[in-house]
């Protein structure tokens, strides 16, 4: 059924997939389905949607769709559509959507360096605003200096915060104080530099996906203060239940945000002129580039010039 | 130092104490400093404070001074004051206090089943408001029914929410739902009807102390929904990142709360005719109240007649 369904796909388009488990990503011709009657929007890559940032299985996730969904959610890719035919994700020439799905791209923003801001921008973002750590003065910490914190670091300072950076890694610190204009920087493995900072915060965003305590970071913050964890580490989080009661403190969790506050994001980075530090590859190193980013060997994050490379091939 | 200092303390004082670990209450007679200049007060036990209710170790730690505190804390008993002198306990015929930290009384509220209120009543009242569960139509749960919970469906109930009741005590449930008015009961450790409840509720108050896994409870909670621990179990709980990252949920917690949310709490129940389920005892029960309260045999709260009792002595 599926097949013959596809078979009347009206668009042809050409892209990269991986279509096994090894997750090698090859060449694929295939076609997407027609624009449905007013809601859906046929986007070709050279406009809107040309740079597409290479994202962590989380973030394909966290892009499927909306965090708190109002419509059905259908992932991206390695699913079916509602017709029963494949989805086929994003690297590709032609993308078919409803329109609700669609961002207006603010003209001072750079497509390559704006196009991880759909993920690293809003789950940052967001979590500042919705737990009110976006006043001017508010002490915001952020735990891990990759994809997702360094532009939480950016998104924080824009907001007027007082930014605190936690890292296991010394030689992020010049980066974190002068690159990124964070104001103070603790080794998170330092008792010394973590005792100083007992009850400091107002709130952190805990960006790190592999394992770590969250115990110390529960003990920086100010009574009434909240960690939003962003990052998904594979264990569970241990939190005594003490570290919450005195102080009455949160931990709490934020994947994006609706495509609303999306565009807000959007509109805010441009204004303010934020962006994330990216690394544009063409559409044929893809397969390199998975390799380097479990090595951790970018910074910050790999963008795919989706039209250009497919123009070239 | 401290000995020549207490000698000089005007006011004659007799009551119970615990003189070492073992725990055990024997009579004391002792003296209380001078209230100080305009801000202290002296008590006598047949007011405001004849009754006293039994509290745990946590309460006990809860209601030495603020929750959030302005004012430097001193615990109520077993540290020293600020003279260097023994603070003594509050199971005596006299206390000194502040005045910041004496309570108006409201006449409606009986002075027996009103007394744990101090303790379970805030504990509950505090985090349903803090939290914005205090609206009517609100779904909230509570885990456990102990002192703290069962007030905690009392005070829910008096806000107008929907009160879900989760226990691992089948036996509890006519209590919850007749005696206390819940609207449905749970018991957590049946799957079928755990997952039934998933996505249903805005917010649980959990005041189970003994080690519980809280991975299904989030599951129950709304996108946005709020865990808040006022129970302290002794292993850390296990919070896994996703749990919380999917629907922007919260673990939090709470301890009593500030002397003047301590009063909109008093005041509140005497409307509300809200009091703590209570088995008033003589002074000297309380050691075999205590050897009680260690086997769970009290419902809900041990409140002790000082001042009845001091006289007959």
């Amino acid at each position: 059924m599926a097949k013959s369904l596809e078979s009347e796909h009206p668009i042809k388009a050409y892209g990269y997939a991986a279509h096994d488990t090894s997750g090698k990503f090859s060449p694929i011709t295939f076609s997407r389905r027609a624009t449905g009657e007013g809601r859906e929007r046929r986007e070709v890559q050279s406009s809107l949607l040309r740079n597409l940032s290479f994202r962590s299985s989380l973030c394909q996730e966290r892009m499927g769709g909306h965090n708190l969904p109002r419509y059905p959610r259908v992932q991206t890719y390695g699913v079916q559509n509602y017709d029963g035919t494949q989805v086929y994700g994003g690297y590709s020439d032609h993308m078919i959507s409803d329109e609700h799905f669609v961002l207006r791209w603010p003209e001072k923003l750079p497509l390559d360096s704006g196009a991880p801001l759909l993920c690293a921008g809003i789950t940052t973002y967001s979590p500042l605003r919705y737990f009110g750590l976006d006043k001017p003065g508010t002490k915001v910490g952020v735990v891990g200096l990759g994809g997702l914190g360094h532009v939480a670091v950016k998104m924080a300072k824009a907001f007027g915060a007082e930014v605190t950076v936690f890292s296991t890694t010394a030689a992020k610190k010049v980066e974190a104080l002068e690159g990124l204009k964070a104001d103070h920087f603790i080794i998170s493995k330092d008792e010394e530099q973590m005792k100083a900072a007992m009850g400091t915060l107002d709130g952190i965003i805990d960006t790190v996906s592999g394992n770590h305590p969250i115990l110390g970071l529960l003990g920086t913050l100010k009574p009434n203060g909240k960690l939003v964890v962003v990052g998904a580490p594979e264990k569970p989080h241990e939190v005594a239940a003490f570290s919450l009661i005195f102080g009455r403190k949160t931990v709490a969790g934020s994947a994006i945000g609706g495509l609303k506050e999306t565009q807000e994001m959007l509109d805010f980075a441009a204004e303010h002129g934020i962006t994330a530090d990216v690394e544009v590859i063409p559409i044929d190193y893809v397969n390199t580039a998975i390799e380097r980013l479990l090595k951790s060997d970018v910074r910050y994050r790999f963008v795919i010039d989706v039209a250009n490379s497919l123009k070239a091939e």
